[in-house]
């Protein structure tokens, strides 16, 4: 695509020393995903992997689960004045009986339980739209193998190096081996352009994986995980308490504060003491 | 609320040494914010200044500017099975003639201009959104001044130190004084719950003020900052492209990688070096 950095004049500060340079910058664009030719969703986004994160995003939202459930996806309209395609609008079209979601699928995503809305309904949305469960899968991973997740995600994250703009989503195998990673200016994109890109190969559920994230682990990012299959999510940064109580009641094992040789693990520990 | 925190068993892991503790997680909860009794949107943030957040978030939009078109707010609706409520539902009353959003506001936002969807539309949406311009603000930040803020939001932040999971606002007077402090799981929602409470206290818009946040500056931030009247922008980490596009255009004071003595000055930077 050539729009993932661009350069910009900036001024540089350091230790009172003020000086002129050109600043790599990471790109953030808006992108439309249309579902069968009408608006359903608008995310800011690094451009690349347009179409896994149209796909993952679907995915993470229980709409497909298998790669011939998508027929066809391409970029549409969205031309500038100039007459130039943005490249900002992607139309994902579903097979037949696919079920279309709603333009409000977030919000009813949250409020489809009877509870009003709590965190036990945003759970057992999840539990409803998920197609398949991790709770029996029989992966385990040392805690050497874990920690050294996250320098093997930086090592293969294009972008950041230039940017330090970028949060990064990588897939592992239990042997610490990477997969895949996707790198975006917002992290659940990174996720969804994994998840894309791994339902498209057919390879969801995607058992006996841990999924690397470079920042927080959130009820969204746990959702994710689990909605594609993926018994393991390790988190550089803190968990949040709905994405631990999403873990317990779904066999999620939820490792956090992953740095160097320490971690916590919140959920399903014999997973890591295996 | 007594909902910002809990507590969990985990087991910690420190350079192969395994032990069970009991950590401090932040908590997440989902609200929804309704105008005038029609659901408008679902976010997942930390229980706490909700009235703030759901203001914030309609000032953040282009929905209200000015106390007095916010005639009500309340906890509604929500209750569990067991009949308490969830206090995850939030109704704004808006006066009389000011326009109630689409459902869908946060697609609109984005895609109101005629051009298909391109950064630059984004850019014209907030411009067409905005009731105030900060191009004009004569504040000055001296570099000294800027390095002493992160130091300072962090030192007010009530809750990032039990967890480590919280972003964090802060509103900053061009002499340095901390105004208020927000803290939230998601970045949005503790900018959110800073303008609107200065929205509530009659402060829009936020002349000779800056905002610092504790991430990255995004497209959304700067949007946030440039709709409360905020003429200077600054964050921990890397801004995005977009960000600094919305920030050149607009007026507004960007700084990026906000540590220690150092700092870089994206946009107007003679407002740093004044």
């Amino acid at each position: 695509m050539g729009r993932v950095t661009v350069r910009e004049k900036i001024l540089r500060i350091r230790e009172g020393a003020v000086s002129d340079r050109v600043d790599t910058l990471v790109v953030e664009e808006p992108l439309e995903v249309r579902v069968n030719g009408r608006p359903l969703t608008v995310t800011m986004r690094t451009p690349g992997n347009d179409f896994d994160l149209a796909v993952g995003f679907l995915a993470g939202e229980g709409v497909v689960h298998r790669s011939d459930e998508v027929v066809g996806i391409r970029y549409c309209a969205g031309s500038t004045t100039e007459g130039s395609n943005t490249y900002n609008i992607v139309d994902v079209a579903l097979a037949p009986g696919v079920v279309v979601p709603e333009a409000s699928v977030e919000r009813n995503f949250y409020t489809s339980s009877s509870c009003g809305l709590c965190g036990k309904a945003s759970l057992d949305a999840v539990r409803t739209a998920s197609r398949w469960t991790v709770t029996e899968d029989p992966v385990a991973l040392t805690p050497a193998t874990l920690s050294e997740l996250p320098e093997k995600m930086r090592a293969a994250q294009r972008v950041f190096e230039r940017t330090g703009g970028l949060h990064a989503a990588g897939l592992f195998t239990a042997e610490g081996d990477l997969v895949a990673v996707r790198e975006d200016v917002g992290r659940h994109n990174a996720v969804d352009k994994l998840v894309g890109w791994a339902l498209q190969h057919g390879r969801l559920p995607l058992r006996e994986t841990a999924l690397m994230v470079s920042g927080r682990a959130s009820f969204e990012l746990a959702q994710k995980a689990l909605m594609a299959g993926i018994p393991v999510l390790a988190a550089v940064s803190a968990p949040s308490s709905l994405a631990v109580e999403l873990a317990a009641e779904s066999g999620l094992t939820l490792v956090g504060f992953l740095r160097g040789s320490s971690m916590n693990v919140y959920t399903r520990q014999e997973r890591i003491l295996a």
